[in-house]
């Protein structure tokens, strides 16, 4: 299944497209974040999926589209979790994953505006496979079991200050929690209809210049991976959000640093999960 | 006003504690978290409160005394920010503050089970004062602004796995975000009742020995530089919470480093804001 949300930021309707079309999902939900997976609400949009049972949403065409998962629980991510990135930022790859953290009230549209911060002079970009866990996932006995626990992926976007996350201190965080700096796809993708989360392509490009395009078949530590380790230090609840870290391409891998500035113009992509296009603007 | 929330995880009913008496905040507000911050709670409770026309909650003493602020929209932690923690953990004086964050859903009440996490053998203490944020902060003009911005203090305990922290590839977060690791204390007492939050003294024994006995006044960062500085990097919501750092004394600081193990009890106190109790658990 397809999930979405439309409408104006704050008020969105949550759907599900199907053929196409979206369909209302308000009687069954309020909308699609933490209580709505914990709820076993995709099971009950399962059934009434197949049951017919669900109207199309008048004028979804004409609505916002809002981030596909309402206000996570919590944004864990990982970093230096392709080879190339950790190549091109001069970091070592990993013997086990770098996990940070993004501020969930970061969580934007894929259409909507992302702020260059106030004093940013590095603001980049990362193209990120998401995965929303549909069920808790506390100290996983392996990796086999971790995919058991996603409810399904989403295109996201990792944005990013260098000179806030490694040169002002010590932590990432602070580069990683500004306004805006987490555009979320406009669709979240059952885990159902993406058979190999290691097989997808993702790509990026600004002002129309492809700057990133990777696979997660070269990512250092799979989703499966990724699930499992997290469990073993901290609990995973339903509608938690896990940024997987990006491939190779960012600006600050590049020898003239292009950061991103008020005008320009992201896109990006990852295979079966939809596109995004965001315009940047001043904080 | 101390506002406090009694009964069984999950179903707190909130309260505000007058003359020692719990009143049920029920006919006000669902809970203490982040909507009702941003709703004008703590104005609509004071009106009430006034114009006595809030109820006692009966049996309120057999009640478990929960978190005083329901989950937050997001924790917020500084590092290294007492001169003498930073000296024990032979780190330097930051030049800024050490942002980290902790996820939300670590938020236990002040005399809960605190659990060991599995395969941990450095789980350590930090006594800190708790700050929750009443208003929306973001891009503060001074640091004078800052405590408007403040609803109010709470005792809190930043459990810490320094192993996951230090020796685990690369960022704090994974050491801060075990399973029950932030017991908050039994009542947030609002700014007003706190003259001056650079002037408490706190303290944390283990097992009766006294570990940390330090002051506010040691802060390397105010609270009021700490509300401003975040505010440059990231938008501070209604119901967030910032735990600003511990002064010396933890585990990790002491020749015999006599880290937690199940069976452990830990108690804990700040100046006015109360005492809490955590026996340890293994997870």
């Amino acid at each position: 299944m397809r999930l979405a949300r439309l409408g104006d930021a704050g008020s969105e309707i949550p759907t599900v497209v199907v053929d196409g079309t979206h369909l209302d999902l308000r009687p069954l939900t309020q909308d699609l974040g933490p209580a709505f997976f914990a709820g076993g609400g995709l099971e009950r949009v399962a059934d009434a999926v197949a049951a017919g049972s669900l109207e199309p949403l008048d004028g979804a065409a004409d609505l916002r589209v809002g981030p596909a998962l309402a206000r996570p629980g919590k944004i864990v991510c990982i970093g230096l979790n392709y080879r190339d990135h950790a190549a091109e930022t001069n970091a070592e790859i990993p013997a086990e994953p770098v996990v940070f953290m993004k501020d969930p009230s970061t969580v934007v549209g894929p259409f909507d505006t992302v702020l260059v911060p106030r004093n940013s002079v590095k603001t980049d970009w990362e193209v990120e496979l998401g995965v929303v866990i549909g069920t808790r996932a506390r100290y996983l006995e392996s990796p086999e079991q971790a995919l058991d626990h996603v409810a399904g992926y989403v295109l996201s976007h990792d944005v990013s200050e260098r000179e806030f996350q490694i040169e002002r201190g010590g932590q990432w965080d602070k580069g990683k929690s500004c306004e805006t700096f987490n555009p979320l796809g406009g669709e979240l993708v059952t885990a159902n209809e993406v058979p190999d989360p290691q097989d997808l392509r993702l790509e990026l490009s600004v002002n129309g210049v492809q700057r990133q395009d990777g696979t997660t078949a070269d990512m250092v530590f799979s989703v499966a991976h990724v699930v499992w380790y997290l469990s073993q230090f901290m609990v995973l609840e339903p509608g938690d959000l896990i940024n997987t870290g990006t491939p190779a391409g960012v600006a600050m891998g590049q020898a003239d640093k292009p950061y991103l500035r008020a005008g320009d113009v992201v896109e990006l992509s990852i295979t079966g999960l939809g596109s995004a296009r965001q315009t940047f603007g001043q904080a």
